[in-house]
Order: structure tokens, then C-alpha cells, then sequence
């Protein structure tokens, strides 16, 4: 088994968070949508009023794949930890319907699927809708 | 038409927002899901961190119905200016699949449908499931 530490992440994490969110795309076949650059991350995670948070897993070498090791149940126990401290209730994840593997994980993890359960869509205002409504 | 002042919510508010969560989880047929108190409303939104922001619209009292007088519409619109304000390159809703009238009009303002389009879902942990994985 690997060995997996979680912790939160630092200032000097957003290049290699950078390269993991331009490979979450590709596999999602959205690499056109990553327009963030390291800086926009940097400013926007670590300043004053950060607009996100984020964990990172670090991952002791091990021989074999790291599919399969339970890493991604162990994040998500982890947000799970962070969000109760927070006072928060619930937390939602969004998922693309054709990655079966992480909606089989959520599931039996105890997510609900609330676009099937209850019928709830995305909708989305691009940058240029954005601007548009904001008269820019 | 109605007259209609928008501006950043007080913590005074907070009574009327719940008023207002309640009357449209009746709308969505989701009223139990409302758990939220005036007391942890005003705590989230107006501490040193706030979870969230609110606008509220103002309108003054006009003959008529208050339903087609473009009030979603100018509500939007700010959400985009401050979205814009805070750097922000896009916002997103949550819309129930049967509520017509509001996807129309957020397609007619721009927005796309990202479950249709890309197939994205909410998966939600709830209270139980966020408490077990977190072992509390």
C-alpha cells in the first residue's frame, strides 16, 4: 500500500496543484476550459480572503499502481473532517455521468446523486455572458 | 413596473432571507430540507469570514403582479457586476429541472446548461454520511 499524508496546501503547492487540474481535464476531455495561470491561483487561494481552499495528498512512493489504494476515500474523509469543523452540514462534489468509477466511489461513500434524485442542473455564465450582462 | 433597488444584504435581513428560503424551498417542493436558523444565518454571513453573500432587491410597492417585470433579470445582472468586481471569470446556478420559466430566462440571458451540454451532476454528503466518513 502507498503511504498517504494529507495536509493543506501551501503557497509553493500551486504549480504542481496547476498540473494536476490540467490533468483532471484532459482526462475530462475539458482542457480547453483551464485558463487559470499559477499566478491567478496563487492570488486567489492566498491572500486576505482566499476564494478557495485546498488539500494535498502526498504520496510515499510505492511499487505498483495508485489505483485502487483508497486515496480518493481518504480525501474525501478528510474534507468530511474539514467541513465539520467549519460548521458546515454537507458538501457537494461536481461529477461528470460518464466517470463511472467516481460516482461508484461517491455512492458508496453515502453521496446522493441530486441531478437523479431531484432534478438539479449547472447553469453557467461564461466569461463572455458575464460581461455582457454586466455591460462590459 | 415596479421599482426595484438592489443592494448587499445586513444582517438585519436575516429574518426576511429566511422568510425568502422557505417560501422557495415551498416553491421547490424542499421544505424539508430547510433546516437553517435566523441565528446561524446571521453567524455565516456577517462574521469575520462570511460562508456566503447576499444581495436583496428592494421593490416598491407598484399595482400588478410582480411576476414578468424583470426583476430576475436586473438580480442577475448584479450578481455578473460583482462577480466581475471580484474577479471572478464566470458564476454558476442551480436550477430544478421541471422549473421552466427560470431556465428559460437564464438561457436567455446567456447561460449554458453544463449537465445537459457536459453531463456534470451533484453529488451531495449530507449531514449522516458527512458524519460518518468524518468518524463523528
Amino acid at each position: 500500500m502507498a503511504s498517504v499524508r494529507i495536509r493543506e496546501a501551501k503557497e509553493g503547492d500551486c504549480g504542481d496543484i496547476l498540473r494536476l487540474i490540467r490533468e483532471l481535464a484532459e482526462f475530462e476531455k475539458l482542457s480547453d476550459q483551464v485558463k487559470i495561470s499559477e499566478e491567478a491561483l496563487r492570488a486567489d487561494g492566498f491572500g486576505d480572503n482566499p476564494f478557495y481552499h485546498c488539500l494535498v495528498a502526498e504520496i510515499l512512493p510505492a511499487p505498483g499502481k495508485l489505483l485502487g489504494q483508497g486515496i480518493g476515500s481518504k480525501i474525501i474523509k478528510k474534507v468530511a473532517e474539514v467541513a465539520l469543523d467549519k460548521g458546515c452540514s454537507q458538501f457537494r462534489l461536481a461529477v461528470l455521468d460518464w466517470n463511472q468509477r467516481a460516482m461508484d466511489l461517491y455512492k458508496a461513500l453515502g453521496a446522493q446523486d441530486l441531478t437523479e434524485a431531484e432534478g438539479w442542473h449547472f447553469f453557467c455564465f461564461q466569461g463572455e455572458a458575464t460581461r455582457k450582462l454586466a455591460g462590459k
